[in-house]
């Protein structure tokens, strides 16, 4: 299976390529780093990507962030920044690999734990990861319809951002790098 | 109690205001219409509305569109009509709600039956509707310490909207326009 991953040099991404590539034909992509280089914020960027790259099994996205901080403090800018990114930047990824996909192939885009279970502080990252989700539910008939299948998987804080990112998720226990890793499996 | 009901002469709208205007103070909001005028759009023109109608108990939200159309024909643009619309639109009146609001108060948001139960067409809907509902989880936290409470109502096909838009929904039972205000009150 030729894989694309974009994210794949991230704290999750890096996982994810290593249970894959025994098998597989992973593709590596990044801002600067990985196998190919694009910017989903820019569909452009991810049209050259597709043409350089050619069609693909599946693809994968582990990419996209959001500002976190109070709600107080929040600005339409600050939503924009994350839906330019964690929201429009996978949404992007989905419509640009739509003809790119072979028969029976996958989209798989990320959301994380805060869709459902919030944190201060979080209310962007709640925000854009319900919208991926809703992408997903929204998408998934018709893009079966195409034999192309859509997931997202939802990754609690896991373990290598344990250290990093632990408290501000009170009461959270972190997820097993090898489990997140198998959810995009 | 004095409720600001933002798109109270719409379809949804005008049922609320119905059931509350017994016992409150209620004043409608529309882009053209209603006994104040406001974008939701423009950050600015909500500033003007707060300071037109002074602190309020409640605020309501039922206006809000996003495009319908295949996915295969989507733009980064259509998304981005939606999201600057319904998404960003609501929570751009929660945001500057916040210190316009009487201790106690609460936020009421529409978010739609498609969030969960997609259509052929409507993956725009899914996916503001569920961002709509993320901001609400993302949010409620850090508003219940100020006093506030936020919520989302997620009406389904409304009956007054089922000629126009049955077709749309096959499968659905449309929701008695009571019920639905209802919810809101």
């Amino acid at each position: 299976m030729k894989v694309l991953l974009i994210g794949g040099q991230g704290t999750i991404g890096k996982h994810i390529a290593n249970k894959l590539d025994n098998h597989d034909e992973v593709l590596t992509v990044g801002r600067s780093s990985g196998d190919f280089q694009a910017d989903m914020q820019d569909v452009n960027s991810l049209k050259d990507l597709f043409e350089k790259t050619g069609k693909v099994d599946a693809v994968v996205v582990t990419a996209g962030s959001a500002p976190v901080k109070p709600l107080r403090e929040l600005s339409p800018e600050d939503f924009h920044a994350g839906i330019a990114d964690k929201m429009m930047g996978q949404i992007n990824v989905a419509l640009a690999a739509f003809d790119q996909i072979n028969p029976g192939g996958s989209i798989t885009l990320t959301t994380g734990i805060l869709a459902e279970d919030p944190i201060p502080n979080g209310t962007i990252l709640s925000t854009v990861n319900n919208a991926v989700n809703g992408f997903v539910i929204g998408s998934y008939g018709e893009l079966i319809q195409c034999n192309i299948r859509i997931n997202a998987v939802s990754p609690a804080l896991v373990e290598d951002s344990y250290e990093a990112l632990g408290k501000y998720f009170p009461g959270h226990t972190p997820a097993k790098m090898g489990h997140v890793a198998d959810a995009y499996v």
